[in-house]
């Protein structure tokens, strides 16, 4: 992608002086808009000096980040389509220096850690304040993008006083159906920083490939990955790992299981139900006994001694690769149909065993151990809220149990939130970056019509969910104060069976940015006015800047009503 | 996208070998799939001399494309997910020359020009043979795509007899939404002809932008352009013209008028009535009053005569640039509300003059200059079938004009047709390749609804069109045998209100290639069963190979179900 965003953003440095149709002046723009951002009565600017340094305390990411920041906000040259009206001062020297004042210089980078900042600009220097180096983090690109043209500039009296109001705020993206190379991964996680996003949430593995390379059961990526070219190595996760924490984001890893892991089988075919078996089952095979709810079969066996062997060490070595302490462990869409191929699950059943009890076994033998680890097991909700396969509550201890909602939109999280479980919401309805783009099994006849529109046109979630939908949606929608209280935040989610390095930036951008604000600050302005019309302009610009910084972020309309602000609205 | 593609291209090359699910022999991989394509009961393969040489008549763009494909076919080195089962020869020797016969060397390029080739592939040397040096580039394209691997090999004893079923097989492309580079639409037209694809329709301009320098009325760029480095010199046209030719496609260049043309206000905001407004009007006023169809107002105003010095040099500043006989003049979505904003019209209205004379006037004003260029005169189907203002049947002579029909699927083309016009389809409901993604208009309110799946998305012409329905529409469905004669053939349309370089090749690719196939060899069997099917794990294969060329094409599944052909249907 890189060459065509460098052209286009080349070019948009050629773009003709603009006549605004707009009468309020316009300022520089911040994404996610901070809480509290202040401009004194009639805003100046002042340019950044050649020399100018950041000085921050003695953090190892920190530094990183402070580094990174001086070579952008030097280099990075941005020209705003609407360029902002502050007149460049007579009278201020260029800004020489920002400092960072760091209070806890120790604190870990964990869930709910806190990301609080102030900002303050006034020449010749600049103060970052923050209770975290995380914090200071999120300060130094809210500091980046107050820079703006060539030679940069930046207003002066500007104070920022800013903090979430969700402390997860992530990206789901899944490398087992089609494989990311890790290049991609690190531009992604960079967009996320920039967009103030703090979780990567990687869901790694599922019935497609097993792409990274587990030193106690090696076998399984060797003989389930794609390829050679195709691997996460142990050097690869830390990479990301410690380059995601100099953007303060978290990896929450996911090994999806006891479903989802037929491409297991590939090196332990002993303790994988139905895999590489034809997914609806044998013809005329009703849709409640299908094998799975996708192509692509293969569930773990709980009965086979063997398999909580081969987990047990998949827990142990993503634990010791991923410092996180959440541990996503999947638990979504278990099948009877993939258990009942097997013999001694028929046994089982024959016995009176019920695919609940099996679910159950698994939960039973696995979370504890996650736990012992001191990791925090997080599910997908289907664990209590499927209508085949659940597991009982008190198999889910809520102290050391999250769920993550997808079906149903509010509906789920008041469920699981209701039950007394933190919850993560990616409902599909809002968040599933990936729907709207048609069915992608072979062999359907839905498609052959002649006349109509072609319906919702095959996508089991469609429509496509666009960045106003994204923007828009309240995650705690229809809860009560309580209930409201254990939405940690929420994830959009880029499920890969359309997906691969050539659509993975413009199917996440801008629309994870559209939901970073929502999280961050919020879809409402300070009437408690849904502010998406607002919004339009803003991301408008920085769709376009963060073309510059290397992302390809599809157009959310034509360059025209970028530079005609309000035009291409619906209504006056 | 370049680097992104390589990197996938390269990870391919290490995929671990194959053991497939399918029982059936697999042969080289062609798209389109050619109408006649024979291998001997037992295929061999031999392999291409490292100086392998194309021995091509003198004619300039097959001389070009001899060349072309003389490199790629020595350093392409495709290895296909599916390994063709065709083993090495042991006596026969690599294959040393492809010679190319012509039997019209002359023959110029245009619209229905015979396009079939034949082709042997015996060693030592290969035979093209074909009526015109198109048919012969077709035919090189084919030989290209039965070269596989490294050392590159090709199967001995293939014949190929060859031909489109329509003449036109084209790809719209909007560039006055938002601009693409140069290298953009080369890279689109090499796809287009690596698909066998034969008109670039180039919308080049409408009420976003101006793009086009036209050396009679440079103003119209010079103020209408989105800027210096977003113009399209001469140079740059007849490079993209040259380049088309040596792929044998078209160039049909479209300045879209009366309507659409609000971007030429900036040079001559006398001929252009509403430019710049609001686009549904003042507050409250009806939809029949709004003023366009979408943000971006301005309509040529038929009663100023200035209006036709502009637009007779725009004609033949552009008939001079495109060699092309076809001129398409758009005559789309022409709004009474627009017109009615200028007090020419009021009065000619008060006099009881009619929205539809004002149409005719602008057609008979001009269409008669674009004709005394030797040019056949297209427009889109609304001149003749639009509900509010169209002109009479009598204004558009069927020997030189042309419709394109865009609403109702095939009720439109049936329209046309069986008024006797000759046809382009490019139905919305199957063609649109910027369907799906939503609304673009700002401060839309549709979008903040907290339950549901969102309806339609917001598009007009939702759901996203996926390739399995492009693939298998059939453009005379409904039509006698005469009506069908009169369709010309199909082009899939990228709109550009939320396209531009970022997402240009994974939203025509490989949906274009699957009306490449359906235009060139249809749709269906040899039993008359449609074979989408099979066309599914043949498209799998093609994409993989248009991103080794460089074109990022979005993936349609996950690598496993390429991997795993048939797996992946949604029936056995």
């Amino acid at each position: 992608m890189k060459q065509i965003q460098i052209s286009l953003s080349l070019l948009l440095l050629l773009l003709p002086p603009l006549t605004l149709s707009t009468t309020t002046p316009t300022l520089i723009n911040i994404w996610p808009k901070p809480l509290n951002l202040t401009f004194p009565a009639l805003p100046k600017s002042t340019l950044l000096s050649p020399t100018f340094q950041i000085h921050s305390p003695n953090h190892p990411h920190l530094l990183t980040s402070s580094k990174r920041y001086t070579h952008l906000l030097l280099s990075e040259h941005h020209h705003p389509i609407i360029p902002p009206s502050i007149n460049l001062s007579s009278t201020s020297p260029p800004l020489q220096s920002l400092t960072i004042t760091v209070h806890n210089l120790l604190t870990p980078l964990t869930h709910a850690v806190d990301e609080s900042y102030t900002l303050t600009v006034s020449s010749p220097s600049a103060h970052l304040t923050s209770h975290t180096p995380w914090g200071a983090i999120r300060g130094l690109e809210t500091f980046s993008q107050l820079v703006w043209g060539y030679p940069p500039r930046i207003p002066i009296g500007v104070r920022v006083s800013d903090r979430p109001i969700f402390p997860h705020r992530g990206v789901l993206l899944d490398t087992s159906r089609n494989y990311y190379p890790v290049a991609d991964i690190l531009r992604t996680i960079k967009a996320m920083g920039e967009n103030k996003l703090n979780v990567f949430h990687w869901h790694i593995t599922d019935s497609h490939s097993f792409p990274i390379v587990l030193p106690s059961v090696p076998a399984l990526s060797t003989k389930g990955s794609y390829g050679e070219a195709m691997r996460y190595s142990p050097e690869d996760v830390k990479r990301i790992v410690d380059f995601a924490a100099s953007y303060a984001i978290r990896v929450v890893p996911e090994i999806d299981m006891p479903g989802h892991t037929g491409s297991w089988a590939e090196a332990y075919p002993e303790i994988v139900t139905c895999a590489n078996m034809f997914w609806t089952g044998p013809k005329g095979t009703a849709w409640a006994d299908r094998l799975a709810s996708e192509p692509g079969t293969g569930q773990l066996n709980p009965l086979h001694p063997k398999t909580y062997e081969v987990v047990r060490d998949v827990i142990h070595d993503v634990a010791s690769l991923f410092p996180e302490k959440f541990f996503h462990a999947g638990g979504d869409e278990v099948v009877p149909g993939c258990w009942k191929t097997d013999p001694m699950v028929r046994s089982f059943v024959s016995k009176g065993g019920t695919m609940d009890e099996l679910l159950e076994m698994f939960v039973n033998s696995t979370r504890p151990y996650i736990v012992s680890l001191n990791r925090t097991a997080v599910y997908w909700e289907d664990v209590l809220l499927d209508a085949t396969v659940k597991v009982n509550r008190s198999t889910l201890p809520p102290e050391t149990t999250i769920l993550q909602t997808w079906n149903n939109g509010p509906k789920n999280t008041k469920s699981t939130t209701s039950a007394g479980y933190r919850t993560i919401v990616s409902s599909a309805d809002f968040y599933y970056l990936d729907c709207g783009h048609g069915g992608w099994v072979g062999n359907d006849s839905q498609y052959d019509r002649q006349t109509g529109d072609g319906g919702n046109g095959g996508s089991w979630c469609a429509p496509f969910k666009t960045w106003q939908r994204v923007y828009d949606y309240d995650i705690t929608y229809g809860l009560t104060e309580e209930e409201a209280k254990l939405v940690l935040g929420g994830e959009v989610a880029l499920w890969s069976e359309q997906a691969d390095p050539t659509v993975l930036d413009a199917r996440i951008w801008p629309r994870a940015s559209a939901m970073a604000e929502a999280l961050w600050s919020g879809n409402r302005d300070s009437s408690g006015k849904k502010r998406y019309a607002d919004a339009t302009d803003r991301l408008n610009e920085w769709r376009y800047r963060m073309i510059g910084r290397g992302v390809g972020a599809e157009p959310i309309q034509p360059l025209w009503c970028v530079t005609h602000p309000g035009m291409c609205n619906a209504s006056q």
